[in-house]
């Protein structure tokens, strides 16, 4: 049989942006043509980006995307690109809608200017972030059709991360080459967990499979490519790139025999495979993403001279590069001359806009006033800054990022309306003790390269404090970081029970203590700005729990 | 055969707080054996409250209420009630659990101090406001038990509502009684769906329907009650209160013959059969319950003299009583004397607290500090009257109440972090012109009950200002309120495209530009308070939307 030369494509998509996707995948199948590849295959939805969410609700939009992706058959054909074989992501109507949702979560196969075939998702994730069974209807039927000689079957997504269904027909249609369409978010190490599951599905399906995954940021999901081929044998023989639009190109001769195109195996360097290094671009991505999709210009951010506002910096510096970041240092009183330094020091190294505004008048006026002492006049410091950031965001066009991280989140160690404000909240699901890893290995990187280490040393080695009154540390109020943080990732990522918690050794006040500043806090995350996802249960979709909840 | 007396029991649960609620279902089968009930019907999930969201996943939290509702069949038994057959809503750990879910939406049927026999929600509907495909693993068999000589079927909420699965099974299994547990929230005009839906079900079914329904308020959604009996003719012979817990005794003698005991047919009265009596009870019972089940002492709110904020203020004070609402006028040099005069007019109606805090010296610190101009400057103002009430609020211990209108809410006519700061937003999903109806409604509503009118004339007919800057009116930068009221309802809750709303004939300009609003104002609702939800699509859980949208 003669060879077919397969491109798995890598897209980056804007959700709702059905004509400038569409064309980018256009190019990229003139790009995949131009290497002689026959047969092209993108993501989950690509043509409307993904998740649609509530989107897919609405007729017009699904038509839309419907007529767009059949016109693109035509246009291909016209353009001389008819002899290849497309397979592409997209909303479809359905024929039997229930009281909710109207479309399909589609896969087209399009040639000689038409759609031949279809595939509708069978398994519609409906947990963590996803709303896959409200928003769409599910189909059953495995599609296969012929290609030079090969049977080939597509399936989408959680097909193959649950038993049953279309993927248990794949072997018996002796399926030579499986495609699989993904929408799959990034989490830290799920990419071990995709070579695993494409590899065995690979063996149990005797096929060869192509997983292809959808890139870049989309609100609080980060797609991170690494899509994959391996043959029936479970091999990987090729894996494209994290974070970036990517081409694979393998030239398919058998369900065993397969190579990646004009280049070796796309091994990943000892740094990628570091899951700081994959966090760190995850959040660049999504940062990145969130600004150029949405059409801001450049971000700005409060500089207290600590990790978070640091850490945050650097990424938004590495997301949008120097010139688009505006840090401001608002001191008060209360402030060491370490975070003004400090904040500094990260400006210069980072080699972004700084500016100072203090906040003391504000806090004498209010204080006046108003009569506030204590948590009040603590309070009203951080909503002090948080109107001068707000300020300048309206007087000066800039997004304004929020710098908490998700330990502060979970227990709420946070003004709401003070350092909460912002429309995206970059290590809104990083742990604190998370953070300063991410901090450190940055700086080494940076070294390693032979850069300056963008976070000063002192931002990382000090004790963390909101310096909101004389000498306040965090850990006056809150449990030692490494605890707090095993205790969380226990307690909301793990679901362990307060007993169980307690059974395992943790004191009882402080697992007392943790739960209910995790229960009372539900209310101000539910107003939190959104922040790239990069564990297995971040605070956001993934997690929906009652404001009003008496359960210890 | 001897009669049966059966008691639909309406109850007031709160969310998580198994012990408590259970011992008030435990009260109220005491008060339907003394009034000599042989079968007590609850509702849906009555021993957690509903809906417990992700809790549902926790395995300490759903073993706690099944053991807690095995335990109350127990301790009825002790105080000798076992004789007493009650049907209760809870959750319970599924036998085959999926990778999300791992519980089932259960009825038990207790008696003799046992759970006798149980049956599991087949549909669970996953649109809407709800997730409960997401939290919960689906059943398929119908309950049907023996008591008295009657056949008595068992179902839950939504497997009346879709068609298919146990629901086909009653007629077959010569069912003389169907008993229907519900967690309906209130929207308005649904009391007459149910009732169709109820009668249309004994009829098909030939049998005798009882359908209980929760009450009280949980987060953005109010259970109105509403409870009903229909005959197998389909006649409704019984009908609980709304908004409030109740207990309706029904004697049953046969699946055409049965009577509401000791009292007439509960018939409303023209004045609860009003959507604006009901729109306005469903506010102050979400309003209430929020404030109570979260252990509030009292509100706080801006008085800006203006429809919105006046409305707020009477609901409250229908609420909670008027010495626990506190109000504050913040005037700045735009506001004009009649926020000021109407502003103190109302809470003089209202028998209310009111202190003034002028924010003119704020606005004069930061226009100076940060040189702001223009909308900079207007939403300067409205962060300091935010503020302002959120230091109250730490100083005090008052629930900020945020007073936009559904509204504003849709074309972002308001200041993130500043007028739309606090916990509960009671108008949330009451449009402006609904506001306006409303008032005037309650002001009727006052004067016919020979009380004074609580709404100042004034704040009902002057035009709508944010008075952000001199002269400045909402109709100089949004189209006419009845306008945008009609064309939002058609574009969100009908779903009508931009296409058909222009070929309806409403102007493309403003069509185009109102959806525009409608899409760059998502980052600010998904950061928005919570608020009850009154209408088919209210901004919080019914309506999902990507905030990174190209859509138009």
């Amino acid at each position: 049989m003669p060879k077919l030369r397969l491109a798995i494509v890598q897209t980056n998509p804007t959700v709702g942006d059905v004509t400038s996707n569409l064309n980018r995948c256009f190019e990229q199948v003139a790009e995949a043509a131009s290497a002689g590849a026959n047969l092209v295959l993108f993501a989950e939805m690509v043509a409307t980006g993904y998740p649609i969410e509530d989107l897919a609700t609405r007729a017009a939009f699904v038509v839309q995307a419907q007529d767009a992706v059949a016109d693109m058959a035509k246009r291909l054909d016209a353009a001389g690109l008819g002899e290849i074989t497309v397979v592409i992501g997209h909303p479809a109507l359905a024929a039997q809608p229930n009281n909710w949702a109207i479309a399909h979560n589609r896969a087209s196969v399009l040639r000689h200017g038409r759609i031949l075939h279809s595939y509708d998702k069978h398994h519609l994730p409906n947990y963590g972030v996803f709303d896959e069974f409200r928003n769409f209807v599910p189909a059953d039927e495995l599609l296969t059709f012929d290609l030079a000689g090969y049977r080939i079957s597509v399936v989408i997504c959680e097909d193959i991360w649950q038993s049953g269904g279309p993927v248990a027909q794949i072997s018996q249609r002796s399926t030579d080459l499986t495609l699989v369409l993904n929408g799959s978010p990034f989490e830290a190490d799920k990419d071990d967990r995709r070579v695993s599951l494409v590899s065995a599905l690979a063996k149990s399906t005797n096929s060869a499979v192509a997983y292809c995954n959808l890139v870049g940021g989309q609100d609080d999901l980060v797609f991170d490519g690494d899509s994959l081929f391996a043959t029936a044998t479970g091999a990987i023989v090729a894996r494209g790139r994290q974070f970036e639009e990517d081409l694979l190109l393998i030239d398919f001769e058998s369900r065993n025999q397969a190579s990646l195109t004009d280049s070796p195996l796309n091994e990943r360097s000892a740094t990628n495979l570091d899951n700081r290094w994959q966090i760190w671009n995850a959040i660049v991505t999504g940062l990145r993403d969130y600004v150029e999709k949405n059409g801001f210009k450049s971000v700005i951010l409060g500089l207290s001279g600590g990790i978070d506002s640091a850490v945050c910096a650097a990424l938004a510096t590495d997301a949008l590069g120097p010139h688009r970041v505006f840090g401001v240092s608002m001191p008060s009183e209360y402030s060491s001359d370490h975070s003004k330094s400090d904040a500094h020091d990260l400006a210069k190294r980072l080699g972004i806009n700084i500016r100072e505004v203090a906040i003391s008048k504000g806090v004498e006026l209010f204080d006046e006033q108003l009569g506030l002492t204590g948590l009040a006049e603590e309070n009203l410091q951080a909503r002090l800054r948080g109107l001068i950031l707000m300020s300048l965001s309206n007087k000066e066009g800039h997004l304004v990022l929020t710098t908490g991280n998700k330990t502060e989140l979970a227990v709420g160690y946070s003004t709401i309306y003070g350092d909460s404000v912002g429309g995206f909240a970059p290590i809104k699901d990083v742990a604190k003790t998370l953070v300063w890893d991410l901090a450190r290995w940055r700086n080494e990187f940076a070294l390693s390269q032979g850069q300056i280490a963008p976070i000063p040393e002192n931002s990382i080695s000090k004790p963390p404090s909101a310096e909101l009154r004389p000498g306040q540390l965090d850990q006056d109020s809150l449990p030692e970081y490494e605890l707090l943080d095993q205790l969380l990732e226990l307690y909301i990522e793990t679901r362990v029970s307060e007993t169980d918690l307690i059974a395992k050794g943790f004191d009882r006040d402080v697992v007392q203590r943790v739960i209910r500043l995790v229960s009372i806090a539900e209310w101000k995350r539910r107003q939190g700005a959104i922040g790239p996802k990069i564990s297995a249960m971040s605070y956001g979709r993934d997690r929906r729990m009652p404001i009003t909840n008496k359960f210890k």
